[in-house]
């Protein structure tokens, strides 16, 4: 068994973005798994109790630069979630604290998802700042929460808390925040001590079962990223980066409000 | 946003049904949806307390006779329901009174459902008049309760009220009965205040993910007209309506208890 | 409507083993049912409270010696349960007691399943033994709890008793144990008194938009008996039978506990 953390990188004021720097360090995890004859199971958690995983880091970084200008490659997220879902170990999200956006997404790719019931949240915020997520939940949410509840979240954008979250199947399961760690570490020893060419056999045929064309993921790519090239995302971005975003601020808190707080009016000329 | 609501048409001893004026008129609507370069959101909301939609209207009308007599075309309540389901807005059911049959296979064309907790009522009936039902609930129910509790609600033709419909997943959520229209117009003003081109990109590739084959619906449809030119169909059918069936009356009010008062023996000649 | 109870055919210590006299008298059952012109619905029940159905008899039988020597064949249990899929009535599990393993999988492949809130146990304990369950659950399981609580269940091989069923959707309903007899028959009977050809329509519809290719179902079960020739799955099973297994005993009062207790430890040769 493996536990992975999800810690801060750069500032003391950062909200555990995904960025190069993480995807990268994730990379990195994934081919240690690939390559173990031992590993069986890997559990993501947040070392920050407030932010599993932000979302994806929207500054002008050289990463997103790239990737913007070189639409025929895969996008690297769009791959990293691929390489999760079908890593030869079993993989759970232990949720504490807000995962939006790609946070969600990437919770999403894993196998398992257990959350406090009290401090997780769930949610994709995208279409409040005029874009479709881009790393695939229009494909992994319904098969785990049906049709409507898929509609629902992305269309609302809104933040959704344990108990609902568990209501819908976005969750496996909300336990009480006291109990959250134990549970998962008693759950992840006990599949870490079967056998793992069962592992491996379990995880290809649910896969087999489950997955969606990959065609799906990169049209759904390609529409987020001209989505970022439109003008209503800009101006929406650049307010709220003005306002706090990516900051330990009210912003990131709660997200779903401040999206709405921006709208783009494009027949006044936006601004 | 737009708000729909279903209103009587014809009497008022009536039920909302499904009938040929109702169906022009929606199609009338879609039209202008189809059209509109700023509707986001559709709300379809009942002005009748106890009935959202009663269910299709069953008496010897032109349209009905029409219909049988022309089974190479498509059938207009097909065609409507799979142009419902693609409308480039996001289309949200706000359920309060019966929704059966054809009632229950117009919410289930919608993109969201929430109902009141204490006076909505599901079901798709149709078994109990001897007929399959014909507008794809065997087809969209999977992709929202799962298939075991898609035969329990096919199969047991049964009316299914807020709380359980919510815990099945047949509706995304149930609501106490006064603070469902709070919370669909909160969140229907919340989407119609974003980005067009998210709200249509998020139904297209949810749509591609979720919908089943257009031969599925045909097929359903063809054996539902099959249905009715049976004798169980159409012996159970006239004794229901010598009983109330179409008027305010309590066959209407409980239609699962009064499908199994006539029970068709075609040893005995049926009647 | 028929009701078919699961009864001990050896030994009275026994715990309701899906054995080679079960699934030859569910075969001849089976035939019974395709060739009826009248039968409506079967019940599925156990006439021993603790054990629904136990698992798969893992004894070194002539049958399972048969079937391991005989890769070519489709394994009978593949075969007995597509057939149980397909059959043109509707099936109900009636849960009471512990239906692990096979016994999942035998209900998995019926139609609906009711269960005990407080004395129903379902669960797939196979990775416990070292082996992928052979009878299709991660084909099965995804259609009703989604893709994460698919890998909770198999990954896990824990019990899931009525409640937490119910709310995976693993079971249509949990009810008070006093009251599943009384609602599992007035919905049966309900079933059984309408019309067979529409029965035979929904069974054939839900089927078609919910079934997955038979070769899934195959390459699990090829899966399964590579398994059961490890050195990993023989060790587990002989010190299990040693304890107690497939006797009356703590063992198969507590399987998701005695599976952990003999670890296979390939470097140390085993044993």
């Amino acid at each position: 068994m493996l536990r992975g953390q999800f810690v801060l990188h750069e500032t003391p004021i950062g909200v555990n973005l995904v960025d190069a720097t993480m995807t990268s360090e994730l990379n990195a995890l994934f081919a240690r798994v690939e390559a173990s004859d031992s590993l069986a199971v890997i559990v993501f958690d947040s070392a920050d109790p407030d932010f599993y995983l932000a979302h994806y880091d929207l500054s002008d970084s050289d990463e997103v630069k790239h990737v913007l200008a070189h639409p025929e490659e895969v996008h690297p997220w769009t791959a990293l979630l691929a390489r999760l879902s079908s890593l030869p170990v079993a993989t759970i999200s232990s949720i504490r604290g807000r995962a939006r956006g790609a946070g969600s997404e990437f919770l999403l790719a894993t196998d398992i998802r257990f959350a406090s019931r009290e401090r997780a949240i769930v949610g994709q915020f995208e279409i409040g700042m005029a874009a479709i997520p881009g790393g695939g939940p229009s494909s992994r949410l319904p098969g785990l929460v049906g049709r409507g509840r898929t509609f629902e979240i992305l269309f609302g954008g809104l933040d959704y808390d344990g108990a609902l979250a568990e209501m819908y199947g976005y969750v496996n399961r909300a336990l009480p925040d006291g109990d959250l760690d134990g549970f998962v570490d008693a759950f992840a020893s006990r599949v870490a001590s079967f056998d793992l060419q069962t592992i491996r056999d379990i995880k290809h045929f649910v896969n087999l079962a489950t997955q969606r064309p990959e065609a799906e993921y990169k049209d759904q790519m390609d529409a987020f990223r001209a989505a970022v090239n439109r003008p209503a995302q800009q101006y929406i971005a650049r307010h709220l980066f003005e306002a706090g975003l990516q900051q330990r601020s009210d912003v990131e808190r709660d997200l779903p409000h401040w999206v709405t707080r921006f709208p783009y009016r494009p027949a006044s000329g936006g601004e």
